[in-house]
């Protein structure tokens, strides 16, 4: 029987997971201030509940895990958070104050090919506001996810919140002409290529929006197939780069001139614009933006996207902005579809993995003031003696320091390399001469490493000890506490 | 379409996450404090991987979870966190400290009727030392859970960790000669017989290691059919009550003599016993009791278990002991199985959901202290005066203080409403008139709600209106800040 793991798990350390604590405790103190209440949905649902809605999956289905329940029933494992919040909406919605606002974080999983930093389980971290149609709720959505990111020590200036609409980016394509079911196909072809403004610039889009496009490794995209001019108003969009409030709308009144339904999206980001200026998020916090893209099918009204403008080495070593870290949108078809009546709703997700791996990388992520534990070493292994080594740690647990009696059955010079593997900061000894004066020796085994490093005679060193020193037994913890107190201040010093 | 969840799943509400989250850190504290570390794994593995280990389970699979990846290996969703990182451990061997010391928490899933109390989804919270044969080990496992239960608030003398050893049951059906293969079918009735006693009592006991018993009901329950002198010597064994330890090493002593593999157990509890008094837990928190048999087929050696003595009503009303929380013991065999060679190890695990039953019903779990955020309401809905609500939102938030502006459409009353169901302390008003001077309403909710509770005369209570006051709008974070605190000092003399 061999130890492995399935493609696309990973197993998490000590680091990650300290890390990831702190992370999402910051987070929850954002959503708790803005008034957003816990509440969480199973791992598991049924399947039909879920729907059809996997991102960037043209295939119903394609990407999620599901299994059958013995009563033939299909259940899968949630794919996001937010299909499963709108199925207990829907089956709570009487009983629930309205509008409900309310976070959730949990791991996710998709069964699709797992590729660098792409798992097939995930974490992420939700808020949501379900039962209104204002868009108030969306400009507090991109205003709160501004303060997650400062909350996470990331610099204003250092990311930006972006926000767009999906109404003109369909008002764009009803007005060139791509209305209605039957270009359903193409009009995704479309917004993936505006999708792409990142990666191929501008030319790229116009490529991707007319015949195709070849790119460097000699691969051809086939494009939507739009004329000039219909790819012309479609690049007025983009051409905008947010940091123009009134130059953005202006051009996006331009590329939806003739649809109803783009007209009513520009007003509704005009009116984001103003909230968000009213409570002073219009300093490069928050900014409209025409060319976001959010991948999600079931998205009705304003799109956000937080994004890192930070440059971070990626996974080949090469300089890059880091890019999208979490987003959302407004879904007012997702609860609806439990209930005979529109149910209006908007929220946003944190890809918790990716951010952390983003703040790991701009040092934002210090884990240095986690203490390990003191060892105390087991010199000898009689039942009496044991419970003599028993009777220190449970003495200095009870001062509140981490301890530990060693439990395996070394020696000595194992027992100090283990208290060197796992970082402990002190190890306690008493062997048959100490005992019978009644005394511990000490050892400070950071002090011992640096005074290692920096003393190279050895004579010296033996003579010297100045890390080791031997007390009463009674004073144990009193003399520990001095030392961790010391190493404290030594690290609070570098 | 209907919003539904499969039976056995639960939705969470925020009451319940936040003491769980309470209840965690205190554990987690605990468990750090002893020297373990955080490491967890993922919640799908390799079906093989897991094994078949699943208690009470006696046919292989069945309660699993699974589906058939890609390239057609079964994955299952875990069923407890032990064997996962038996996986981990036997994977990542060669670079990890030992004894390897980790604690971790998480979601399992058993694919089983639900029942009360019994869901297919929930929650553990383990911690491991694998890599020791020690009884040391089991020692450290049994006091670290007498802390975590002191930690959580239950007090010295309403729980008890009970300790036993599976070689001592062994041993006494070696000696009863049902030792061998061909007879595991009739150990497991034997053991099974052994942990109804606190159910059935001891004469249950002794016809279900007998013929059999027919319960109450006029149920049936087919015995393990041992003769007079056999059951004789497992009773020896239960009749014990673990007040004195010295008696039940006694009691335990003849009924494994002539099995040596008994005799090694007995050994190992004496062990414990003299490490657990070392200690200073021989107080009523850690005893050794030859009547604990836990279900998991893969103990090879101590096992125990946490049990709590407070009488708590249960479903139907009826007040009972609230019985076992959480137990464990050691598990020779189950990183070995990836490995060439013997890997010992022990440890226990938390049924979080149950634990926080029994925590609530002790009234342990307050969650009084849980401030609901403020609420400015909408008076008018331009986007003009949404930007000055939204303004005051975020003067409060940056202050510290939860807060909201009202984002539904309905008009105030539907608003208080909505305040008073989400509990919300405090509500902001400004209407037209409240603008034109430059002021704010600031109403109590709480004490609003104390005083429509003794006020009676109509006319009087609209005379006061204490509980409301008008405030420049400059002074609204100062003015909230006061009343919070008055109510915060209100909830502490309660």
């Amino acid at each position: 029987m061999k130890a492995r793991l399935p493609r696309g798990f990973v197993d998490r350390s000590a680091d990650d997971i300290r890390a990831v604590d702190r992370m999402m405790a910051k987070i929850r103190e954002v959503y708790e201030l803005y008034g957003f209440e816990p509440v969480d949905q199973p791992l598991i649902e049924y399947t039909d509940a879920l729907g059809k809605f996997l991102p960037d999956q043209d295939r119903p289905n394609e990407g999620v895990f599901s299994f059958q329940d013995d009563d033939e029933q299909w259940l899968s494992l949630r794919y996001d958070l937010t299909a499963p919040m709108a199925r207990f909406v829907a089956e709570n919605y009487e009983r629930l104050p309205k509008p409900f606002r309310s976070y959730r974080a949990g791991w996710v999983f998709r069964n699709e090919k797992p590729g660098p930093g792409r798992f097939r389980q995930f974490m992420q971290f939700d808020a949501d506001t379900v039962g209104t149609p204002g868009v108030a709720a969306d400009a507090e959505m991109a205003m709160m996810m501004a303060d997650v990111m400062e909350a996470l020590g990331i610099a204003r200036g250092d990311y930006v919140i972006r926000v767009n609409n999906r109404k003109v980016l369909d008002g764009v394509l009803e007005a060139i002409g791509l209305g209605g079911d039957d270009n359903a196909g193409r009009r995704l072809t479309v917004l993936r290529a505006v999708d792409k403004l990142d990666k191929v610039g501008a030319d790229g889009v116009r490529d991707l929006l007319g015949k195709g496009r070849l790119d460097e490794s000699g691969d051809f995209t086939k494009g939507a197939g739009l004329d000039e001019a219909q790819a012309d108003r479609v690049l007025l969009l983009t051409s905008s780069t947010g940091d123009d409030l009134a130059g953005a709308l202006a051009a996006m009144h331009d590329a939806v001139a003739g649809s109803a339904r783009g007209e009513d999206g520009v007003q509704e980001l005009a009116d984001i614009g103003a909230m968000v200026a009213a409570a002073g998020y219009d300093d490069g916090r928050v900014k409209i933006d025409p060319s976001v893209v959010r991948g999600l099918e079931y998205y009705t009204g304003p799109v956000y996207e937080a994004e890192l403008l930070a440059e971070i080495p990626n996974e080949d070593g090469r300089i890059v902005r880091f890019g999208s870290v979490g987003g959302g949108g407004r879904y007012d078809g997702l609860v609806s579809r439990f209930r005979g009546e529109p149910v209006p709703a908007t929220g946003f997700s944190i890809g918790v993995s990716r951010l952390m791996t983003a703040l790991k990388n701009l040092g934002k992520l210090d884990m240095s003031d986690v203490v390990q534990p003191v060892v105390v070493l087991v010199m000898d292994k009689d039942t009496e003696s044991l419970g003599r080594y028993q009777k220190m740690v449970s003495d200095l647990r009870r001062a509140g320091i981490r301890a530990e009696m060693y439990l395996g059955g070394a020696g000595m010079k194992a027992q100090l390399k283990y208290a060197d593997r796992r970082g402990c900061p002190v190890a306690v000894i008493q062997g048959g001469d100490e005992r019978a004066k009644g005394e511990v020796q000490i050892k400070d085994l950071i002090e011992g490493a640096r005074m290692s490093a920096e003393i190279s005679d050895n004579a010296e060193w033996r003579a010297a000890r100045p890390a080791q020193v031997t007390v009463p037994e009674a004073d144990l913890v009193a003399e520990m506490k001095k030392i961790l107190d010391a190493q404290a201040a030594d690290r609070a010093g570098q």
